[in-house]
């Protein structure tokens, strides 16, 4: 077996047994490994270095948006979650509880948690009372804790990463708002920084968070047709103001309950960028996301000169911002180009006697796989050029995808060969639940967003009159 | 009563009763708030916002250092604490546990981690193999548990935030030096970030880390010269190795253990500057970790132009990389000054029509209280130098107070005299522990640090000749 497949044999067929090629991509990149407890996982330093880099790029705008960071505690007395009927039947049965603390028992079991709208609305109304109190638009990067029963790294763990916005505002139509310009800014930051193509849109009644008014929803699609919800963003209304009495009094000097939202995502975006870029060979990390952006391997690396021209390179490039690194390990050039190639290192470069000697470099763009050569003189700019293109045709690649994988259907025959092949299928739906529970018996598919461009006339299911055009797939 | 006084009268007298003063501070600075739960703070936006910025310049030096972040599971298994004799029984009293999750109790109880030694040591036994894969260094920025009796904000909460880093090296020597590294790093940080003097050096064996071989520590004195513990470094010798079958094959082919350090430092440094550094005004915050650097105050801010200026200036300050801010509320600019002064922010600038058309702008240090003027067109360089003088300033003032307040002494009373005064007090000590207690009953104070000068003669106790010189003090 050649040097070429010691790496690829490695790994899953990725279009034969996708879910294998998954597992076995994230563990030999050393993204992430399997907890000691069931269902935890341990983000490893290159996974984590993705996420740091998500944070810092999602934080900025955050920020820019105005929105500000805080701290909020880990443990949320039992009785907070009750206090919103639809939100504790949603997440009861999926809590981890602390029932014993300091060596007794607790008078009160508490709830590690999992998302924090209680004990966030529970301070909110300890702080709001005047409407110059408002808006407050908080969010906090936390771990959080759901206790599932079929998990996988990123997707779906019983503990991850995230942050959670939580705004109050004194009307609902500017927290309606809030709740759409924070979808908006979700696929900006999936469409820019992370290169995926979203839909996004209003989730149905069933799909919605439990306390919600309304919970829009951005989904994307996996390399195997199917789709992942990435970030979710919802309108409370009055439901979590009137449950922890966030009230404020008006100009008018009126008590009025307030309007929040709420928005999050997750280190589940790290999967979503996994299965969306990845090939047969591995990883393909976005560059604004990528831990190392440009590797360098030295060819001839022992020839006087080599390894110094290396770091020469490196350092310039990393002078102008670029994440770039020599590997200058014991190993031969065909391993490293080979194992920066799983690890998904958006550019490769090499440099040897030769093209030293020539003024030049040779790079290799991890979405293509032929070698060019370059003026070194230049590499600066050469290299900025080429991430960026490399940005922007993994968006093109991924919706290209997308939408060459989006069909109607007009039966729910239909329906269902559409998401067999691995489809998003449109269809009309007339807004009841039965035909929505009846398209998941059916075809294993689930109503992902509801498209904003309603063009059906009668549900897939029942044959009435459609009040929605709706976006099925089967989704992770 | 005048405005002057309206905010000083919202907070207690730092010399008559610090402990109130401190209080009042944190929370009417909206630093902090108590959580829902006994024990627990939330940490509002200006405090989180401190954090930011210690956790920026932090994880900076950690990064040029060569460590890498990770994230490692909240949830510990039972057994897993129990590995580590001298671990389990520092610990066990103050952990919380998970009993029950996802609606059924779990066969084994999970502690919500109070430290992460146990959990990462089993991960470094997966992933250390050869001598090729040390030394291995890691850090996670996290929240721990642990469940205290009397808490304050910041100084002892029952969750807090902080960075763990972990290290495994082939040898002892490499751990050893790690440890002492790591502890310069965090003086380092706590004098320049800070602007806060340390003391560094070995605990007794009393004060150690549980499960550590070595423990060494950075204690600050406050204003009331009590000490804070402001970071720690341990060196673990084998002992974590051994229990979590850290083993490497060693370049000659043998099975060795690797040896293991641990570096913490947590919220508790918000205490720390916040004790350090304040007057009886308020908060005065060191200018590296300010949210604000500069508050502009604009005078006669309905005047034309006036606003416009401040914006301006703000804008060319952002621009430079200052943190400037432009109060623009309608309260008056005497309630403005007397606010931004309890809030801490290092300089005020202020800027009226007479200002604007000499060309001209006001500045006030925090650390000082005379006005000054200033010309507009070097408004960068002179903030710039400003900020850089009150660091120095703040530095300069809390170092000269613990020198002053660092004395000597030859038996006990004067010990027990030294640290009612509000001192460090050094004192020669024979090793022994029932000494070291007896320190302790007799004068309320603890074995801060080992000095690295070993000068006295006899033990302060039992009048036997003493093997070392140590810094006694009461403590938080």
């Amino acid at each position: 077996m050649g040097k070429e497949n010691q790496f690829v044999s490695q790994i899953a067929d990725i279009e034969r047994d996708f879910p294998q090629w998954y597992t076995d991509v994230v563990l030999k990149t050393k993204l992430v490994d399997y907890g000691p407890v069931k269902g935890t996982m341990v983000i490893r330093p290159y996974g984590y270095a993705v996420w740091e880099n998500i944070q810092r790029e999602m934080d900025a705008r955050f920020k820019a948006a105005g929105v500000e960071n805080a701290y909020f505690p880990l443990l949320i007395p039992m009785s907070f979650m009750t206090k919103e009927a639809e939100h504790v039947e949603g997440f009861a049965p999926e809590v981890a509880v602390v029932t014993h603390a300091g060596g007794g028992k607790l008078e009160e079991p508490l709830v590690v948690r999992p998302t924090s709208e209680t004990i966030i609305g529970h301070m909110m109304g300890k702080w709001v009372e005047s409407w110059r109190d408002l808006p407050l638009r908080l969010n906090q990067w936390c771990n959080v804790m759901r206790w599932e029963k079929t998990t996988r790294p990123f997707l779906r763990t019983s503990e991850f990463l995230w942050q959670e916005g939580h705004s109050v505002y004194a009307t609902g139509e500017e927290a309606e708002e809030e709740t759409l310009r924070m979808l908006a800014l979700y696929r900006d930051f999936a469409e820019n920084v992370l290169c995926m193509p979203v839909l996004t849109g209003r989730k149905t009644e069933k799909e919605k968070f439990a306390g919600a008014v309304a919970t829009y929803g951005m989904e994307a699609m996996m390399h195997d047709g199917k789709s992942l919800q990435s970030g979710t963003t919802h309108y409370m209304g009055q439901n979590f103001a009137k449950a922890f009495n966030i009230q404020y009094t008006g100009k008018d000097g009126a008590l009025e309950y307030g309007y929040t939202m709420s928005y999050g995502v997750s280190t589940r975006l790290i999967g979503a960028i996994i299965m969306t870029h990845g090939d047969s060979r591995g990883l393909i990390l976005p560059p604004p996301v990528a831990p190392v952006q440009v590797v360098i391997v030295p060819i001839a690396m022992k020839k006087e000169g080599v390894l110094e021209a290396a770091n020469a390179l490196k350092e310039e490039l990393q002078k102008a911002g670029v994440r770039a690194k020599v590997d200058d390990t014991d190993n031969s050039p065909g391993w490293k180009f080979n194992e920066w190639e799983m690890k998904g290192v958006p550019l490769r470069v090499e440099l040897g006697p030769r093209d030293i000697e020539a003024g030049k470099f040779v790079a290799v763009r991890r979405d293509e796989t032929e070698k060019a050569e370059y003026a070194r003189a230049d590499a600066v700019k050469t290299v900025q050029t080429l991430l960026d293109l490399i940005k922007k045709s993994l968006f093109a690649r991924a919706q290209s995808r997308m939408q060459s994988r989006t069909v109607t259907a007009a039966s729910l025959d239909e329906l269902l060969q559409g998401v067999e092949g691995g489809n998003f299928v449109r269809a009309g739906w007339c807004g009841e639940r039965a035909c929505e529970d009846r398209v998941k018996e059916f075809a294993q598919a689930t109503a992902r967003v509801i498209d904003e461009h309603h063009t059906e006339k009668v549900c897939i299911c029942c044959g009435k009159p459609a009040t929605h055009t709706v976006f099925f797939a089967r989704a992770y």
